[in-house]
């Protein structure tokens, strides 16, 4: 008799373009929720007729189950309307299954039928599958490999910018503004170009890059830093690259080229200090001594917003953008293979927002680093 | 005392990209989970210090609230690491909430959080909010606007089918294979020139056409038909068009004529079927009875899949692609000003699939089709 609470029997309700980790599990891409689950080491799949072809094709599982054949024995018992909870409540009742794990954000409705049917319900904080943190040889040929595309469509992008002109203050090139739109595009097209699905592409300049998930809109303004944070998912196999630059065009404030050369430095140390094992938040503290050391203080803006390094130092990356493990101020042990971004950045109001961000494999030995993409600040 | 079952309080644990009920309620546009709630008619989110600026300029809402102070709160008083679930049960229990409605997937880890803390959690099923379904001038404006643009993009594609030749039963174009990825690339490039933001685009032929989830890939063969399925999202609004084409190049197989012209009858007798109050099963029994009065059989195909007419006749389209009413065999009335695909298909091995989608507007008087866009099937 297995214990309840040791159960490794586990049941996931969504659909794999939101849940990594059941396209993690099964392979396979599905836009609508279906039901799965593992029981007694055995991984099944309950899908519509729409999926069950592509699904017997596709999914690294040992059952596809047809929803069909439990919504009919469902309405023969008298439900109206079966959902897909009652369809998995069934399906586990059926193989005797007394108690499941599940996502932390597995369905409350499902949940609470779940446990109307007798079966315990267990909900995990992520990681659910920590062994999708460790990276294989494949996994992290594919990162590499969606950077490289990455690189090589940000450096279109790159390149409106160093060839505008800087006149009263904005961008012009080609005898228009040169806007955040503009820039994005050139990006996101050459990234299409490359197999590359756009996300929400970041090209930030001025005051807009004081928000770190301003996308930026409108014209770019010289004199400001412009922050390009790209991370879109390679369209066949479904893992991401993460990449941020930040460049600089017109007249040198100072304090920015100051900023700059902080995150710069920041980034260095973090990148020095990962290695398999070591707790997140020693690699969180070598941004935050960096900081302190050159004066770069964090606190409210006086806007009701934040100035300063207000976010976590990285996370991790594979086949979603933000994946475990944090890199931030926790303790948990980075682990040996993962694939993390090390991403420490500044914003001030008036100054501008200034990022650098790399992927590096977690190796025992220290940091991989995974982008090779050298551009200078100011061009 | 209000009663707790009837509650109008209510409360969402999500991101806005996922959960686009949380971007219609607020207006706000989150990448990452934020805690979401309606207490006594007042609207509240409560963000990171990362988005608390954007929030505090963007968010309709009456109130946003730092997650930080919460965290901060929780910690003195033991909590090593809070989640965002003790944060949403500590803003409730402030403001002495009792009952909340929540989404059917509102995240159980977050449910059981609120029982503990003795909130009564009310998970309600599809359509969260009801509202939604129907649509202001606005929003209906907004979905015309991606539709004329996703038109546009999708002849860029069928310019290419066009203008390619059949040769030994493939089609070829300027010396090279046609295949799907180049008529697929085609299309999104030319949808984020105008603003529309790739989802998972179909271009499908051959047998892959016959799984209605396929998005196709490698050589387009000649003779068989090719399905367009293009459903990009309008990156400024969030709103998504939704259109289905299927077109053909080399020589006409009879029975693929007959498929289409089927699906071509079908498609105008749903949309002479729509009204507002109409059931919509009655919407979808109109497909069927074309198909069946014209031979087209449903059912197992003999390899694990289905044949024939296996999906709705079509769904809501709004800030989803999916989203409610559904237009299947249900009795859910479709509301006045909703915005709906019609979108019936036959796909047999051996033929083929065929599938026309067009969006239209519930109206009193019927249906409005935002859809204008007139092309022949042999091309």
């Amino acid at each position: 008799m297995r214990s309840d609470t040791d159960t490794k029997d586990l049941a996931i309700l969504a659909d794999s373009h939101a849940n990594r980790d059941l396209l993690w599990a099964t392979g396979f891409s599905v836009g609508d929720p279906v039901p799965y689950f593992e029981a007694r080491g055995r991984r099944y799949l309950v899908v519509s007729d729409l999926e069950i072809g592509r699904a017997r094709k596709q999914a690294k599982v040992h059952g596809v189950l047809p929803l069909t054949k439990y919504m009919k024995r469902l309405k023969r018992r008298g439900l109206e309307k079966p959902t897909l909870a009652d369809v998995l409540a069934e399906v586990l009742v059926e193989r005797r299954v007394k108690a499941v794990r599940v996502p932390h954000d597995f369905p409350v409705y499902a949940a609470d039928r779940l446990r109307q049917a007798k079966v315990r319900v267990l909900p995990c904080l992520p990681p659910f599958f920590p062994a999708r943190m460790v990276k294989t040889k494949a996994e992290i040929a594919a990162i590499r490999d969606a950077i490289a595309r990455t690189v090589s469509a940000v450096r279109e992008g790159i390149d409106l910018i160093r060839r505008s002109k800087p006149v009263r203050g904005v961008l012009r090139l080609d005898g228009a503004a040169l806007t955040s739109e503009r820039v994005r595009g050139a990006i996101e097209i050459a990234g299409l170009e490359r197999g590359l699905v756009p996300t929400e592409t970041i090209v930030a300049g001025g005051e807009q890059a004081v928000d770190p998930h301003d996308c930026g809109s409108g014209p770019l303004r010289a004199g400001y830093p412009i922050i390009l944070d790209v991370f879109p998912r390679d369209a066949k196999t479904g893992y991401h690259a993460d990449i941020t630059r930040t460049v600089f065009r017109g007249r040198p404030a100072l304090k920015v080229r100051a900023l700059y050369d902080a995150v710069r430095a920041a980034h260095a140390a973090a990148i020095a200090k990962v290695r398999a094992g070591i707790e997140a938040k020693e690699v969180h503290q070598a941004v935050l001594d960096v900081f302190r050391e050159r004066g770069m203080e964090t606190g409210p803006d006086g806007k009701g917003g934040m100035q300063g390094f207000f976010h976590g130092t990285g996370h991790g990356l594979g086949l979603s953008v933000h994946e475990p493990p944090r890199v931030g101020a926790v303790a948990d042990p980075l682990p040996e293979n993962s694939v993390i971004t090390i991403e420490p950045g500044l914003y001030y109001p008036g100054l501008g927002g200034v990022r650098h961000e790399d992927d590096v494999v977690v190796r025992s030995g220290g940091a991989e680093n995974l982008v090779d993409f050298d551009i200078g600040f100011d061009l």
